[in-house]
């Protein structure tokens, strides 16, 4: 192994280990030296490779919102392309909102944003992201919307998109599947009346 | 005073201070000695007024979720009895849920939740008040909904709410009275669709 693959694979036990204890226990209840024994690293080489739990978080959130936002900007050309009816379009988009990753890793995260300035203007810088796609889709719904209207859309969809994904504490009866049927239905039909 | 007023006092002087200190630092970061320094009680009197953390916790979730629920309740009201039009109340509905507590207490007490079964229960069973109050203003909005298209009323519109109420982070370019005006009214044209 290189060094520059040997320094990869430390990075990402490093993230995987801190993803599992911050999920099960929170990332204030975690010290560098817990993370570095379930990594298997030192805590030096931690803090080569990050610059403290700021910076872990952040590879936390990146990593997610990637993944999440190459999705959903694969689903919007799908729709924009033709290959999927815009109707499928947003069912698929509310049936990937309620795709739950670790709720209580998301929860802490968005704590911990609104009390520290670097999380929350990487979440923040992310979202412009998640609104450009919202703002694709919604064109295609609806090509004559205004541009208020537009700004409008993309609050009530984005809105939508977070409450589907943490729903879980509200005690939900319709399975996720039933969900993403009505409601990629209704977010469209609300499109259509703007 | 009686001693039953000094005890009310000193109970809502500590549900004061663990609300400011738990709002600002976390409430894993406090401990209970400086909360009796804050609510200036001493900790044995905590312990005799709450049986702990998890009691403390709770009663911040049902002070706010009470004042949210008959506030909600008595919109419901005006609705159901005509003094507010349908199309206002889905507006002062989104109005409302854009309304902030403390966004990073909430975000550490669902965090909890997902940790912690009695906190989850508390925040379940409060929902089902939510759930009815939606409920009954979909039923309003739309008397010929199915059974079936309730239940996705209800979470579509829970969702919404949910979520307009934790946007600060996704930096919205609209304002919080340009926001309520639009999605209440798209959440409106969303139950009649159905």
């Amino acid at each position: 192994m290189s060094a520059v693959q040997h320094e990869k694979s430390a990075r990402s036990h490093i993230v995987d280990a801190a993803r599992h204890l911050y999920a099960t226990q929170g990332f204030h209840q975690t010290s560098m030296a817990e993370l570095a024994t379930a990594a298997d690293v030192s805590v030096g080489q931690i803090y080569r490779l990050f610059t403290g739990k700021n910076a872990l978080i952040q590879a936390l959130i990146l990593e997610d919102a990637e993944a999440k936002l190459s999705d959903l900007r694969k689903l919007t050309d799908d729709v924009s392309t033709g290959r999927l009816s815009i109707e499928r379009g947003f069912v698929e988009l509310a049936r990937r909102s309620l795709a739950k990753g670790d709720e209580a890793l998301s929860f802490d995260i968005m704590a911990e944003a609104h009390r520290n300035g670097e999380v929350a203007d990487t979440i923040g810088s992310l979202c412009a992201g998640f609104r450009a796609v919202v703002r694709d889709l919604a064109c295609v719904a609806n090509p004559a919307l205004s541009a208020d209207a537009l700004d409008g859309a993309e609050e009530l969809v984005l809105a939508c998109m977070f409450g589907l994904g943490h729903r879980t504490l509200s005690c939900p009866r319709l399975s996720e599947t039933e969900t993403a049927e009505v409601t990629g239905r209704m977010i469209l039909a609300a499109l259509h009346a703007l």
